[in-house]
Order: C-alpha cells, then structure tokens, then sequence
C-alpha cells in the first residue's frame, strides 16, 4: 500500500509496512486497524491457533470460552469490535439467588454482597477503602500515584493485614484476586491492585454480573472474533510461527521466525510480557524493558466446564452464580446458551493456589474434582455432568498463563513505564499494555488500536522521509 | 565413549552422551566431571564468550573481575576446581580502618560492624533473629520449613517492617541485600532471604571479608577458570549457538541451535531460571516448571572498577572498604593485585533501586558517578583514577541480570522445587539450584557437580537397558 516508484538514493521497500507479533485479541486487532488504514502487515503467531488467551470448545453440542469470556458496560472498545465482525451477545443468566459455602456453612443470597455474617461492615470498610485508594493511581501511568513507592513496595495481602482486614474481608479479597490475576494475594504489587481497579472503573463495575465486566458475553464465543479477525487476514498471517528474533536496521525491523524473515517499517509485539522475553532483540532492548518482562509473570488461572442435561438450578431460583471458602473451584457462573431449552452450563474458577495443584492433575481427576465443586454449592445432581472440559492456562507454553500478568511487590514503579513505551519502531500491544481494561478483553482491543495508530505514525513520518505517496497518512 | 556395537533391535547410538546448555561455571564443571567420568558432551553457550556471570576485562593493565570475584572459607568446590584447574588465590586487602558516610557523616572504623550510633543494638538484634530463623530453613528444601509459607508470603522488607527495625537496620539490611540478590528487601520474598542466609552459614559468613565470603579472590581472575575448563573442551563447546528447542524421545533428548541438532541421552540446561523460559521444551515442561521460570528474575546488579597509579587509601590506613547511604556505588572493595607496587584499584557495587538508573546512563555519566561516589569515601585523589569499566549485568542478553535470582513473596513454597527436579532426562544446574551457597561461585560448581553426577545415572542406567559396555557406570 505504501508501494512507492523505485529510487536510486534510497534503501528497497520493505516487505510490509507492519510485522505483528502474537494474534491474540490485541495482535489481531492491531493487524485490522491498520489494514483499515490501508497499511500492508504481515502477522506471525507462535501456537498453531489464534486468539492468545481467547479460545473455545465444544463440549456435548454446546460452545464454551475456554479463555476470556464476559464483557460489561465500559468496554467500548470490545464491544464495538464485536459490532463490527457480526459476533452478538447476551446477558449472562443471573436471575434468582446466589450460592455461597463459607465456613462449613451454606446460604443463598440475592445481589452482589455474599452474607458473611458480622464481617458484612468490614468488608463494606475494605471495599471502600481500596476503591478510594484506586482512584488516587493515574490510569497510565501507576508510578505517578501519590505515595507510589510506598504503594507498591508492599503485595495486596500485607495491606490487607496492615489494615486489619477481617478474615472473611481477606478471605473474598483473596477469590477475587485469584480470578481476577490468578494469584494469591501476597503475590500482588498492591500498587497494581490499585491501578488494576482503577482500571475497571472500582471493585463493582470488575466484580459485578449486572451492570459489571460479566454482565454479557458473546453468543457465537469470544474466539470468534479472533477468528473472524484472523480469516480476514488470509495469508498475511502465519500460525506456528514463533517469532525468535527482532532485529531494529535504519531503515525499520527485520523479523525472523525460524524459517523466514520479513522486513517492516514497524513491528507490533502483542505478545503478554513474560513472553517478550522470549524473542531475542538486537541491539538488545533497554535493560528496564528486559527486566520487566522478568518481573510481570502471568498469573495462574484454569476454567472448568460442566454440561448438563438441563440448567437445573435455575428451577430452585438458583443464578448458577456460586462462591466457596474451598477449593478447587471458587468461584461459578452459569455459562448456558440464551435461548430456553438449552442445555445447562457451569463454569468455575480455579486460580491462584489451587491452579497450581490442579494444573499437576490428571484430567480424570480434574474433571472429579470440578465437578464435587459443583455439587457442594447446586448439590448432587451437578455431579451428572453430560460434557465436561477445562482449560489449564498456565499449561499453554504460548500463553504462560492467565488471566493477565501479575507484578510482585516493587515492580511497577520501575517497570510500568516499559510496558508500551516503544523502542525506536518497537512498539508493545496486549492487555498488559492498556490504560483502561487492563486484564480484560477490551484492554486487549484498547492496546491493539493504541498501537496501530502508533505505527500510522511511524509510517506517514517515514512516507514523508522517502517523499512517499502512499495511502497511509 | 559409551559406544558400542550396533544392533539391529535398538535406537542409533546419540551423537553424544549429554549436552550442556550454557558455559557459565556451572555447565562448564558438569561437563568437565562428565568428561572425567568417561561421557562425551556436547556444550552450547549462547552468548559469544564463556563464563556466564563470571567475566573479566583489563583495564589500565590491570585484571578485573567483572562477574563473581571474591571466595571464602565453606567454598570447598569452587576452591577444589581452581585448584584443578591451577589458578591460584590471594587475600582480599582488609587491613586499616573501613569507611562509612552516613546521613552526611563520614566516620572510619574497625571491623565489620559499622558505627550507626545508637541503632547499633538494634541492628544486632536483626542480625541475631534473621541468623535464629533462617537456621530453620531446611538447605535444598525451604518450602519443609516451620511456617513456611509465612514466611513467603512476606518480603524481607514487610518483615523488617513488621519487626520494628530502626531505619538505620533496614538501611543496611538493603545495602546488604542490594550486593547480595540485586533488589531492594520489599522485592524479594522473606522465606528465599533466609534460606540464602542459612546456605551461606549465616550473616557473617555471607557478608564478612575476613573469615567470610569475600576473604580472597583470584589471581589470575575468576573467569580463568571458565575459560580453562573451554579450553579443554575444545571443538565439544559452541560458542554463539543459543539453544531453542528441548526435545524428549523415547531414546533420550534432542538439542537444537537455530544451526544444528544435537540428540543425546541427557541434557543439563545450566542457564539462570528465568532464561529457561527462552528455550521451547517438547514436550512442554509440567506447569510449575514453566510458571517458576517467570517467577525467578535476576537481580540488577552492576559494578564498577577504577583504577589508580597506587592504592593510596593504604596510605592513610584505610582497607578500601567503604559503605555509603547514598548511591549509586553503596559499598567498595580494594580490589588490587597482591604485590606491593602495584596500581590500586577500586570495586564499588551498584545494585537494586540504583542499578535500574545506572543502567540506563550514558558510560561517561556512568563514569563520573561512580568517582564521585568513591570520592565521597576516599576524599579527592579517587577522581584521578587511569582506568575506568563498568559492568551492568541487567544488560546482558544471555544472562538477564546479576547476581543471581531474586523470587518475590509467595515464589518459594509453590516453585523452589521446579529448580533442580529433574524432568525426565533433563536435569538442571545454574547456581540458583544448589543446596549450598546458591547464588556464589561456589554453589554453581556444586550444582553442576550434582547434575554430572544426575547425569552419569541416567547413562549408567540407559547403558544396562541396552547391554551396553561403555566405560560409563
């Protein structure tokens, strides 16, 4: 597209304008909008399938997400893109009460408060406290939060005990913070908690099913958008093509996988940051960004899905929507179709610690086990299970976890900044790399459209450079 | 060496017995004993030189240790192979009074316990408690510890915190720190604190020159072992030849550089943990091995060495040693040769919180920073150095940081014993995986010990299976 009359003083065209790197959401996305914008890319991915951390399955004739799933007021950018290629969405089944076993004990509630007794206050207290304190963190730009050394030398679980949290305070903050990083909450800079939170629009609009991130999901699945993305690109984009080398020239990059090597004006690597550690850049990147991908590792999260004859719970004004002070799963939404007369669906969260040991696991014994989850909180008929499947992310060498990275203590000070500040015509995508949505779906469309437009920038400077005509401005 | 007659019922014989990935220390010594133990190895280093984080220069005609330098008493297998190998060892000059600026103050001193007025109890107090607890984690095995994974969940910061230390304790519990892991104490997990402490017999013996880990070094440089257990190696070493890929079969493992396929019946991967994470393994390795290599980074550590006509500092009684409260160069070393006569030279160290500014500087900032820091301590005359080199090893590729691995809160319990388990046939060395001195000299060549040894058992079992006769047993 940028195809300009040959020129003696001048080095040959590249072979695209812009290289991708990683064709999940954010690499995908990028690869579209500045297709749009009339640039040629070329999109290399390391596993054999698109979508990164969106995926999905078939279990007993029903569609699952095995990776990202929901989507909620706010998250524009998502959802506009799912507007765009034709995938629909429906509101996620949350009629009737909700489920919790906390303490041996077993209770229904309506809402998103779970009754856990004389704790309610103090839960309420830290819930405030670290929406108040989120607000106080820059989207952005974390480091520039007042007291942000302070802030991040310390994980969410020592705040939650300076602040005298109560057990059960500590004990929910703990399953939100497994699934929502896929970790403990001592593993967590408390400064990316934060910044995460703030990220999210607060506690509730993250947390929530009704007017929150999984208020939606989408009726075709998440992967078909990566899918639709991915089709459109035809034979600009290569699978089980892991890229190995970055190499930065005068005149733009020269991207090698083992078996070729394409120059380009620019490269996007959407790829989470661990991963970024991966490829070998030269010259080598600037010591901050090759200690940061040391420094954000993916968090450890697993899905499991049971099918059923039936969404019998709904038939007790059971929501499907559960919570444990047990493992492996802790966390249940019903997952089932939109229309009547579907079969029933459960998912379950496994993150943090009990990923650990369920990642180690047999798949038989997983399945045992998810399903005994099931039946503790919608009793034994969850135990007949007609289709079950999990997905254990922190097992995908190509996506070394999930959901999102999750920075120990004194990371993000020195480390933010590297995650999508460019290097020369290196520039960064992924959720990681957004300042809104961080973790979620819509970070990784924000990220994908942040550096397209990045790389327009690169490429209508360099146009103009070589006296260019080209259809990117 | 384990050849043996061909026959029609079994595999071809691998081309070798073992490769080794990654000639710092620790490779080079496992395939030094497995060459004394009658096996052929293959060794592949990615990086352009030998040595890993050992390494040397000449600056102002003068050796410098730019990696590991110094040894002590405890350090029976670092010394063993220098002895072997015929590079001799000389005293750390130590004699005269120390130096310390302290809150603006500059005040000289005997001995190892500086003089930081009234906290001077208190930091006694720490030292006592971190020697009691860290006597409680078992060496090879901290996640068996009482408390376990309490103490994990804390960094060494929040515990100092928590322990009310006075500020001038915390001080130099970080400067100790930043010299030893390379962070700062809020990054580093309490649990992997103490268990360094107790590999290394104790605070003193850790930190101490006289009677501890820094009482001698290398006359001819610590990198001269390195580079004479290459030599010998001779054509079985690769140099430039990163390893991408890990394969297992069924007859043993195959190694492939982007150049060449080397099948052997074991491996030992020998690079820092976080590098493991750039070499893709067939099949993947189980998910707490994979999630351990994101979770280990290197510490930021660099150093710096100026050299002058003589050690002046001699002349005023004053051993060289100097620790500072402000950076970027927070504690020295008289660094100079042994004869009398001979120019002086000065080590500083720059680590954690200073290191990460430091190496992103310009080397003639780098330069003037570090004199006026050894200025600060040695008055002027430190200005009017003939000879000046830095080392930043967070800014090398192929070792990713210095001095060893730093693992966050909640890092230890879960993944310690994704260091050195074995996987199948590939064993693990890299000094991070010893159960003495991890992070030293001395714990590289005991783990690649360990691993020619892990090795040597898989091949004496493979020759039985298949009735072979090699020399191997």
């Amino acid at each position: 597209m940028t195809a300009s009359p040959p020129s003696a003083d001048r080095a040959p065209a590249p072979d695209v304008d812009v290289v991708v790197v990683g064709a999940g959401l954010s690499g995908l996305t990028a690869a579209h909008r500045l297709r749009q914008f009339g640039a040629t890319v070329a999109v290399f991915e390391a596993a054999p399938r698109v979508g990164g951390r969106v995926s999905s399955a078939e279990v007993a004739g029903v569609h699952v997400d095995l990776g990202g799933t929901f989507v909620g007021p706010g998250q524009d950018r998502i959802l506009a893109l799912a507007d765009e290629v034709g995938v629909s969405r429906y509101r996620t089944y949350a009629a009737g009460r909700n489920v919790i076993r906390w303490r041996g004990d077993h209770r229904r509630y309506r809402g998103t408060v779970p009754p856990v007794g004389a704790s309610l206050l103090d839960v309420g207290r830290i819930q405030l406290t670290l929406d108040r304190l989120a607000r106080t963190v820059p989207r952005g730009n974390p480091a520039a939060a007042p007291q942000a050394a302070n802030l991040d030398a310390e994980s969410l679980g020592s705040w939650l005990r300076r602040s005298h949290a109560s057990p059960a305070a500590r004990e929910l903050i703990a399953i939100a913070g497994r699934t929502t990083w896929g970790c403990e909450p001592d593993e967590i800079s408390f400064l990316h908690a934060l910044h995460y939170i703030h990220q999210a629009g607060g506690l509730s609009s993250m947390l929530d099913t009704e007017g929150g991130a999984q208020e939606e999901h989408f009726v075709e699945g998440s992967h078909a958008i990566a899918v639709r993305l991915a089709d459109a690109l035809g034979a600009a984009l290569r699978v089980s093509a892991p890229v190995r080398r970055i190499e930065t020239a005068a005149q733009g990059v020269r991207v090698s996988t083992a078996d070729e090597t394409v120059t380009a004006r620019a490269v996007v690597v959407a790829v989470p940051p661990a991963l970024r550690g991966r490829i070998d850049f030269a010259p080598a990147l600037p010591p901050s960004h090759a200690q940061m991908a040391q420094r954000w590792p993916a968090g450890v999260l697993s899905k499991a899905y049971a099918v059923y004859e039936r969404p019998f719970w709904r038939d007790h004004d059971l929501s499907g929507q559960g919570l444990s002070d047990t493992g492996p799963v802790f966390i249940t939404f019903d997952a089932g179709p939109a229309h009547a007369g579907a079969p029933g669906v459960l998912l379950g969260f496994i993150g943090g610690v009990y990923a650990r040991e369920w990642d180690e696991l047999a798949p038989a014994e997983r399945a045992a086990r998810a399903l005994s989850s099931f039946a503790d909180l919608f009793g034994p008929r969850a135990l007949d299970a007609i289709g079950f499947i999990d997905q254990r992310w922190g097992a995908e060498p190509w996506v070394g976890g999930g959901p999102t990275a999750a920075p120990g203590p004194g990371a993000v000070v020195p480390y933010a900044g590297a995650l999508a500040a460019p290097v020369g015509s290196i520039l960064w995508a992924g959720t990681e790399t957004a300042d809104r949505w961080t973790g979620f779906m819509d970070g990784a469309v924000r990220a994908g459209e942040r550096a397209a437009l990045q790389a327009r920038g690169i490429l209508s400077s360099s146009s103009t450079d070589h006296e260019q005509t080209g259809v990117v401005r």
